[in-house]
């Protein structure tokens, strides 16, 4: 069996922590097939690091064991786990990074198994106190893929850890959402999804000073510069400026409130 | 079969877009090997976007199949294309970021067929706004890595489009050249070629308020510092600081004029 | 037989040069399975190349091949070589970027042979003066990932160059050592080592003017913004700030004293 992992840290790509992983990986199953996510999780963002888990998992083949590391209590007594979660597999720390896969998981009734990862013969011999990414998640991830059963890494655990994902408000006349992502283009995405509006029409979006009072199809049909706001890849309300950056020309961060008026 | 794929977006990596975009790809082709050419060409630049296929295209296995996705259209009815450009496969918008091969092709006579990507059993069930990426050109690639004739994936067309890659001019004296591209390191290449140039003998280059006499072999030959002329690894002439970065120290920006003097 | 390479450069990931390095090994040997160390090397900075070599190659399986290019002799005449060094295979530049894997290879009597590239028909057919990561390292290490023998691609020297590590002096009162290497998060790793330390106990260390009175033996046992030393992953005496960034508070830099009391 050669298993897929992907990597999700907030190593960033200079030292050359995820490669080192990826070594690691590889000299425990050696055809494993390794996609990285993303390294520039902000240090110790958890929340940041939880989206991005959410915004990727479900688009990998099943069984794809998924690797993340944004773990400001390495070394402590917080628990290194290992969860298959519906169709998919999560290494990493027990600290909310994997909250979407199992909300989404038991909202749909799809297998939930979590264990406490405490078999050390499947870690690296030295386990150091700042890198379990290399010394204990990417052996586990590797043997994993490589066909040892969920149950041989660890105890089971009830309690998995998850994390408050901001959800928007209901208003008297509207939703109280908020900037929950900033993408590389500067598009603020909301909390606000288009499933949970449904078909309710919106007259007016404020935010940062600004009034929109329209959602666009695509940017496309518009004039470059303009401000709109649109249904991401994702599904969320946001807002972007056709070939430019909204977050910049805003000074958007997230957090901030975004008002939607039906 | 099993092929090989190449990613090039404006993308950026924080998000985990080429993540995702390697994710469709294995679900449908799990074997095909991957890599990555660039996520960091500058917002809906278009230019930058062909420049760079340019640059790397030809390095890699015949049949390569190159996915690019710079793509300010992205929603609108700029139509999504796959084609066969010589000995190399490319799955992108159409807007001329596939210009290089196109030409390249043209002129020596190989071969090339281009479709309208229009068969959506080849794409993910739901496609988003603003993300072909994930949603039509990452599938369309796999299901051509996969075996998928070409003309199974759309209609055929005779006008793909392409860009002006801008040339430099003959004048009464020498060339007039312009910066094409500004690498990582601040070296500054023109399009002007080491194969127009031909054996003609530069007496001197002109660029920025400053001038130099002659063309460098190589980077070693010269003091740290020094600021020197050389063609680059795609034969571009350049302009470059030993051990430094030339963009920075001549504030130097793509567009701007280089003159050479033969 | 299908082999495994890493990639270190200096050529960061915009211009799409580690790619363009993928799809020439991939012509050579199309199996082959390629890990990106990084490629943000400090342009020409061989020392921090050569610390960054030293932190990953022995996480990789025995026989994988490491192509290491930080090379401001491009072009000159400084040699290309390939080394056996140990367990693991090395290609590059011959400017002290492989020297931690030397030293440890002669300490521990492991197999060292390296050979001076000079067979060209393993080279791509056309080599430019400044690209050899493309023209001549790819290929070398494709073709001895597919089993081409080592003493087949050079002739054999026996002075290969080293660069100095910079090491930790002994003092009257404990150790002076320098900050070695700062990382994404900030870290200040120094070059001394718990091994060599050893059980000796630390009274004080001092650096850019404040001092630290213990060694921690992790970040989570400490509240976030406290100043802490620490070993890292590595093993190396470490300055850090929990949750923040020790090297924007201190404004430290490479070289720097930290100056250790016993």
């Amino acid at each position: 069996m050669s298993g897929m992992i992907t990597l999700l840290t907030d190593f960033g790509l200079q030292d050359g922590y995820p490669g080192i992983m990826k070594g690691v990986i590889w000299q425990i199953s050696p055809g494993c097939q390794i996609a990285d996510l993303t390294h520039d999780i902000g240090p110790q963002n958890v929340l940041e690091g939880a989206l991005a888990v959410g915004r990727a998992y479900t688009y990998f083949p099943a069984g794809t064991i998924h690797i993340g590391v944004v773990d400001p209590g390495v070394g402590t007594n917080r628990r290194p786990i290992a969860a298959r979660l519906g169709r998919y597999y999560f290494v990493g720390p027990d600290n909310g990074l994997f909250t979407i896969p199992l909300q989404a998981a038991l909202a749909k009734n799809e297998p939930v198994a979590v264990v406490h990862l405490n078999q050390k013969r499947y870690w690296l011999p030295e386990v150091s106190a700042s890198f379990h990414g290399r010394d204990i998640f990417a052996p586990v991830a590797a043997h994993l893929a490589d066909g040892v059963p969920l149950d041989e890494l660890g105890a089971p655990i009830q309690d998995m850890l998850r994390i408050d994902i901001p959800q928007p408000q209901r208003t008297d006349d509207g939703w109280r959402a908020h900037i929950l992502h900033i993408d590389h283009f500067g598009n603020l995405a909301t909390n606000l999804n288009a499933s949970v509006l449904g078909t309710e029409q919106v007259k007016e979006i404020r935010c940062l000073g600004i009034s929109i009072n329209e959602i666009s199809a695509t940017y496309g049909d518009h004039l470059s510069g303009e401000l709109i706001a649109l249904f991401d890849s994702g599904g969320s309300l946001s807002l972007a400026i056709v070939n430019g950056n909204a977050a910049a020309r805003l000074n958007a961060r997230v957090g901030q409130i975004v008002d939607i008026y039906l």
